[in-house]
């Protein structure tokens, strides 16, 4: 199974600047470690990062036959960016929209994601363990699709 | 570690209805699959359920002390219990909030949670798997808490 | 036929203050004379009232395998409980939601329920005479089902 | 007792029109049976359409002398006719507002009439039904008018 | 191929007053204009125009079963007559939506047509030019009627 | 006369996937069609599409001096780029702007198009065929530009 | 200089009901009592009331030519006729907008007058006063319209 | 019969800059007739300008036993000064406001004015006629204040 | 006299948690120096908690005949709960809602309470000082309740 | 301990007018019962009152230095005037806004005080009743301003 | 070249309190080097402070005549005061609208200024250093006004 | 001291239509004044320009490490462009926000810029010599940073 991790705006500079606040790993780390975990579950990661809208969208666009699963942050994008979002809704595969932060606890503008509506499902707050879960998330999916729809709440 | 899965209003009517919509197993059945999955993870995990708005807050009062992690799903009291918020921000436990469903997908009033604010991270769109990821970020935060703050985005 | 006659909040002090804006008649006088009218159309009917929407969700998903039909009046929770409505969407039974004032004349957040979108239809402002209205309406329901969609605006 | 039952735009079409949303029954049937059912009430009805808010107003003007009650439909116009609405306020009888369809539960635009706020009462979403819901009503206006009042919620 | 071409408010004063801002062509012009364009086309056109709403009401559901499309300029009325909104939804038909100038630079208000998300298409800003436009839509309606939801954005 | 058709984000993925919904012809087929309509009425055209906003403000800059009118489909971008706005309001060339469905009729972040007021035109809801009107208006406007102000509505 | 004074919806019950809120006045005694006060200032007043849309963007439109000045009662169409609006924008005469009660004391939808912007001024409140107040400003503009720009608030 | 006119910040500067705008006569110019036309209707006039709310306050306070009438223009106060509302509510006496442009056509926060709910009647759009309106009113509620409720709309 | 002191959800939380924030009083210590506080006064003071909105209700209901005044904290239902709201209007006792903190100051959805419109007074930001001074007033509206209506601003 | 009390417009007409609704006592008789209350208190009290923004604006700044506390009903101005807002903000004193009548039960507009959000705490709806309890709290914050942060709603 | 540098409210407070955050220069410091620093650029500055609106208004009425240009920091009222904003448009000369702070961080209520669309530019953010900046802008604009309006953004 | 002058979508055609709007000099006109100013103050200027905002993202990443000041004007990107403002947000240098007309006074979308919140400041409405006061501004912060938060306003 393929999972293919796309990262939006300024995650590039994770680790760069302040790490008290931001922690002291670069993207470069973090997306080791996630290609690691998802290779403990079986999963062959490959990983993205564009500060582009348009290349992001294309990335997305990319997916569909390469990959099984995306993992999505769109970063600031998220909170405008119909183009991702529509990128996303055609794309034939299961997106998980990932923040590090709890972006319900941040500014207003950062409260809805205009992605989320189309995307699979949303893991926000964890820090970098929230890639860990979204590749959880997709060995589940895998595994237990037929089930997806079971949801009240 | 001890793992508290707190759910509200109307999820004792899971698959009690409309299999092909709701799934067809019961809130007892997934209840059972949980508590395995926290097994598994070396996790104890008690759940509840109640469709009282008041009853609600007290057990997520009765946590403190009792719990070193809450899995909440509020279900409708996610969109106005202030009360609800209030005890969540009151109990100094991380607590992750599930939501079955896609809640940014359905209507309009469902997309604000009025918890989120003050939860640790949201887990939402993966149905019964949502409770399951919850039980995987429990033990990362349980191993990890010092990374907590390591998020850009 | 079985029909359930649900009231919330602060019903139960209908008849105790004010009789000249709120009439002598107290619920327990009103419940007598719907269950009356009810009689006189074949109808058996059970009242119940709550002040703690819990409760009322309950009642509402018990009248699920108990009643063919539920009037419910859910006063001042018509506005903002959405546990209610998730209550009603999830029981498969026409509700028949009833207020005794026109809730369309009185302030502004009186305006709109958010249990009438998934309601089977409404009747306000007849003071009592909507609950023989609603048992009225339950009869046609029972009779003439298959027209209900025979419905331009 | 006279009843005069006032229908808005587009009603002519009902039954013209794809069977199997609005019905085969057309307006000229279903006044055929209001008139019927009144008859069984001891109410004597006329019935009237106009897709002119004008005509509308007019008719609701020239109902203060001919008629002791008015049952309304105001279809389209009920979300912006302040003309209507003014012509309801103006005349001095009970005007019971009657909607086909759960306005609720259909577009945004719907939800809110503007002559909501001066008719007697609503009675919405039971179809043809709800003419003669608005009927029964009618005739218990005319026998217990006194207590009109008689309402907490 | 029978074309209805209606036009509402205020259209009837094209030409008569400022000829620098609205034309020296009067409505009548126009309409030969546009008879003319529909002859080359194929195509029979009729025009019509009244101020009143409730008769371009009326004259849209006599389209049905007389004209295979409607071409309309809904004038002043575009922005809140519901009841034009619903008879453009009732006829079984492609109504075609007119704005002689570019409704998007004018009024705040006159943004929104209400008309609009029922209508087939629109067309605004070319002033008359809009009716051969859709005179040619109308023809490409008739001719390849199966290709019209190949529609991304 | 020469003509730019210029097309934004995911107009690429036309054709490739869901015929039902998107229909079978991709944005090349589509294009072919174009000019070969173009050549018809004797017009030069040239067709360009991207998924970066910056790209397309760079495509609309340069028409300047090398297009005689410009045919523009922003898609997403229709809803919030002001970048792309200003380009249009910047070149001093007519804007028609085409969108394949009618986003009056789609979600609500759709129906307003921020490049709209500066646009000269809009053509919305016909599918591939709003190009071919597009095209034909262009050809009106090269015709009788003289007569672009004779708009009431 | 002939006046017309033009009177909207529902203004023809003035005196027919309750004298003690509406007067004991009938719209036919007002409009005597308009003509004799024209009379004495030298004006030639004819008075015309509709309760049609249609019928009063009609009389407007025939005002041109045919008066020196109008006055406008536009009553509820006042707050959201736009075709008024667009009639009264049309022809190229001074049209005083009259309310009989201050609006801005009212109900909140009767604040805003759509047609006041594009009226010449108004006067509101003084019941029936105001038209006679209209008049007087009517042949102030007769005598003095060079200084109609005057105005700093 | 006692009429104070009171007027508001910046009027002082009419006259005195952009004649072509603002007219050449300055507000000493208006005063003297204003006081004039008073004369001629037997109104007693006193004129009287501040550009201080707290000045504007005490003036209308002091208008209660001095004054039968107050005509009020509030100019930028308007919009905001619920100090000069609440001074207006608490003068026993009648107010008429009265503006010199048409604020109606004027910027967005300039239509609605915070003092008209309390005044007695507005008269806007008349320039400097608009005091001469506001002494012919003000005579009228001298001679017939008993009709002063004969208003519907 | 009787005062009867009512607290909301998660107030049964003060002092269990952070004194440095909530202080290192419980809920219990807090009683007891409120009832202290009402018999220096002569006040026979009655305290309950609960973080049941019906049971909230119901206390409130019952207050009626024992109690002459009600001190009501409603915590998190301040901002939501209407069935609060309708039972302090539905009860014939002065009602003083009390707030610990200047809910003014916090969060924005805190700022609005629905109950304060139907309460007698607020007294808010003063801590557990709040509640002796709603004593203190309870004490006056016992001596002085005639000049209650002596209220300008 | 020095007490200031601050009183805004209009409220120098207290007493004046309309005794049944404002009481007969003039601002005089309430400043001299408040000057007593605090003697009592032992609180050493000085009233002022303006009507100008600034004059309350210059009075709160001098109160820095000169008093302990500051007690200020800023009536119309609570509800836009910033500038007292910041006054507040910048001395570095308890600021305790009192507020006559309930100001949650009067218009939507006088809802909000800007004021509110920099002041210690608000006391509102107990009339003249409303100084003396500020003087208390005034008193109480003396004796224990240490527990003035132990508050959890 | 005459300068005025005018200040609203609350700025004569600078540098009396808290100079950790206010800074420990006063109002008077900093109008010292304003004056010197506009004399190093051969311009005449008059600086002025006033807590009132009134006088604030007045000032900038005296400055047509007597100044070249005007900077200004309204202070508070810049959020509100339109009559400052009248003055402002009223009079013929370039005002420069100057914040200490970036009032775009702070306060929602904060970030719009009312004066701000009739001034000439504005500077805010940079503290004392932004009357500095605002006297180098008045000196290009003395020196280089014929290209004020070379702005794209 | 190092400064970078980053330009937004659309400057670059700057000079190249319309002049007597948007001024006879090209970008590269203005960037050597910009360049020749910062050379007279000391300061070594390098300027760009992109229509991409991925590329602003970067070129902004990258001016840490490599300027000690960024003047930036987002143009059409600082309404929408989070993106941006992220990248300044994490940038550790000031970023001095530019706008070469006042955006307050163009339409209502250009009012707010989401940039502006995490600039250090702002400096708009001065055409081409924005950029000169930004290069002050950036002399002034090196030279006495120290004093940068003596702000009140």
């Amino acid at each position: 199974m393929n999972v293919w991790v796309i990262n939006g705006p300024n995650l590039n500079m994770l680790g760069r600047r302040e790490p008290e606040i931001y922690g002291r790993e670069s993207l470069e780390d973090i997306n080791r470690e996630i290609i690691a975990y998802g290779e403990k579950l079986g999963l062959n990661v490959t990983c993205f990062q564009s500060n582009y809208e348009g290349e992001l969208v294309e990335k997305i666009q990319q997916a569909a036959g390469n990959a099984d699963c995306v993992i999505l942050n769109p970063a600031a994008y998220s909170h405008y960016s119909i183009a991702i979002r529509d990128a996303v809704a055609a794309v034939d595969l299961p997106v998980i929209e990932v923040h590090l932060s709890n972006i319900a606890a941040r500014e207003e503008f950062r409260h809805r994601s205009v992605v989320a509506p189309v995307a699979y499902g949303q893991i926000s707050g964890f820090g970098k363990h929230g890639y860990f879960l979204a590749l959880e998330a997709a060995k589940m999916l895998g595994a237990g699709k037929e089930e997806e729809h079971a949801a009240a709440d």
